[in-house]
């Protein structure tokens, strides 16, 4: 046998229905929300990737050579791709673009529970101004996508990369001694936070400041103990995802995010039944484009990691649909095999799932096959019925049986 | 600027909205026949490829060693990767095991007109005996779905690999040496097919005979020329293919398909409106379970071009739905923001596509936009209107505009 790759899955017909069906449901839900979908390439050159993140990151992905000697990585997330996709050819397009994307992803690291190498992930970017109307948009999509798909215990935290900046500024960091402190405070590492402030020459006052600041989450209220515009701006957030109706969002200063080019809101949701790998959503306002070689431009964003969000909701017990087959068609005999194909022919150009027995199978064993395909009804059809102009309609769930004619099978089905 | 890589495209709005809706037809389709979704990852070990294609594939792919020191390589078709996840977990299933697939497939190769690096393949497969019924369903799916999309002008060309491999085997040629014969006929390079036979030891009558059956084409009377137990195969096929409607299929002898794994029944299926590159589907009965490790099975399945066919279908005038924008939301003024996101969120959670300006923009450049992104109904939220519980409802196509009472927006806009 030959395996697949390790830290990568195949999805099965009943995975496939269920994934898709939650698909189909953010992606409604984007559409809704003005937000078109994009499309990039599976792979790009690595210098995307190492401009965003740093050149660290060609560690962590899949990055080779391709055969005409170029450096081509598959792609780790989504952001990058979509903003040089923007920057190259949709600046054109009329502000505020709202845009999203669902696809795969990739990163090269040893496979864990929950973690694997090719993932998934549902995206939006909107490109427009850095009004706090923009964010809360962009909030207010993560979080009717998780009401919309039914998950019913998730958290939204929302920060402010600009606080800690500010105090950071303030307190003598300067912005190339800050992203390692940064670092640190996202990842919840106060130990180490401390000693890199410690090491930055920092007082103690204002690394207490630092380390309670962080700290700081609730509603909307606990703002009070900071000032400035990033107050003003989570605060006029708040009060449109109010008007959204999601007044279950909370103040995080902690959310500090990773990556250096996130320029002022950031947030994350989580759903606690997932336990610590809890973060389902993650993203915020942004600068990408300069970096890309187009002019500034203000964004916001975010990443829904879709695996996790589907462990979630079924860990909840999420109650995807499971799919039905309107007909089996069972041929009784070689002498109505014709007349069975028409029939199965006539149900599925009116749109009914239908299938008909391919293996010239006996009744009994048709009827075994048809209740493992989830049939509603088999169609019998048989030469001494058809010379009456019908065929036999058998209800799978009950086991009853009627004679229908066949102009009325069609009516019969629907 | 970066560059996104050669032979790859990015997809924007319009054209992701024609790209899905073609997909989505397609899916539905092979839904309705009772196809059901698999998806596998994008890379696979190299192993599998060459196993189907032989170690020559390896200069056509993108092949890679990870880091640790796999050779993987980015799927190059999906029919390998399906039957892999086949053997190792899915033959369990009942029988008939009908599955379905959309997905990027990758090649090496100098990009020219049509033919991209990076492409899109979707695809079916039916396991299950080796009856003209499985041949058939298979065939009338892929035809179904043209007929669905709305392909106007598309020919299905059908043929079987036991004729000329009869003949050829009758001719004294074993299996070793028929394949190179076999894929010089397939490209319909006759005269190094014929240089071939003659190398291999042919009578010049048994060249003759060959190259005449490969030109063999027309309705299925020409199966007159032929005889046994392919020729009943053909003739069973083109009877249900009939039953389904299809009375269009014509024979063609000279498909032969270049690949060894064929078994029986070939197909392809193209559109003349393409020119030169105008095949659009492939595909045939087959075998590769053994080769990867699992038992023999038959099966039959077959690839269409994603691309070319929306391609084709582009020339022929595809009409494509365009997007459409429920309502823009304009609130004029600072103290009716909260309302405007309000109402905003109402006809959100109704379904509507709903977008509200998120700039601060005066209401003639919101006019603008809204007309822009192509809005049915401009919603106008003016301070004056709303002290009497009513908003401004413009018709953006017809300017006219009228106040209707808050409570009855949405009944308004439905």
């Amino acid at each position: 046998m030959i395996q697949r790759p390790r830290g990568t899955r195949d999805f099965g017909p009943e995975e496939m229905e269920r994934r898709r069906y939650l698909e189909s449901i953010m992606r409604r839900e984007a559409s809704i929300f003005g937000f078109r979908e994009v499309s990039t390439p599976i792979f790009e050159h690595t210098e995307l990737f190492t401009l965003r993140s740093g050149p660290n990151v060609v560690e962590e992905i899949y990055a080779f050579q391709d055969k005409g000697g170029r450096d081509i990585s598959l792609r780790p997330e989504l952001t990058a791709p979509v903003m040089r996709f923007f920057v190259n050819e949709l600046t054109n397009y009329p502000r505020p673009l709202k845009m999203f994307y669902f696809g795969q992803c990739f990163r090269y690291e040893r496979p864990q529970s929950g973690r694997y190498r090719e993932f998934f992930q549902f995206g939006a970017e909107l490109i427009g101004n850095p009004g706090p109307e923009s964010d809360a948009e962009v909030i207010a999509l993560a979080a009717s996508i998780m009401k919309r798909v039914g998950l019913k215990d998730y958290n939204i935290r929302i920060g402010h990369i600009g606080v800690l900046r500010g105090l950071l500024a303030q307190a003598g960091i300067d912005s190339v001694k800050a992203p390692p402190i940064l670092q640190k405070l996202d990842k919840k590492e106060y130990d180490e936070a401390r000693a890199r402030m410690v090491e930055a020459g920092m007082s103690a006052e204002d690394i207490e400041r630092i380390i309670e600041i962080t700290g700081t989450t609730g509603p909307v209220a606990v703002l009070e103990k900071i000032s400035g515009d990033a107050k003003e701006h989570l605060e006029a957030i708040f009060r449109i995802l109010a008007d959204y109706g999601f007044n279950n969002a909370q103040v995080d200063l902690g959310v500090v995010r990773g990556l250096d080019y996130y320029t002022g809101m950031v947030f994350e949701m989580d759903a606690p039944v997932l336990g610590a790998e809890k973060q389902i959503c993650g993203g915020g306002s942004y600068s990408l484009t300069e970096l890309f070689g187009g002019e500034k431009t203000f964004s916001t964003g975010f990443g829904i990691g879709f695996d996790r969000t589907l462990l979630a909701l079924e860990r909840e017990g999420y109650p995807a649909p499971a799919r039905e087959v309107g007909a089996y068609v069972v041929p009784v005999g070689d002498a109505v095999k014709d007349e069975a194909f028409r029939i199965t022919a006539q149900l599925r150009q009116a749109g009914i799932t239908t299938e008909v027995d391919l293996m010239g199978r006996n009744v009994s064993k048709n009827f075994k096959y048809a209740a493992s395909i989830n049939a509603r009804k088999a169609i019998i059809v048989g030469e001494k019925e058809l010379a009456q102009g019908s065929v036999a309609i058998r209800d799978m769930a009950s086991g009853e049986q009627k004679l229908v004619k066949k102009e009325n099978i069609l009516a019969e089905l629907q």
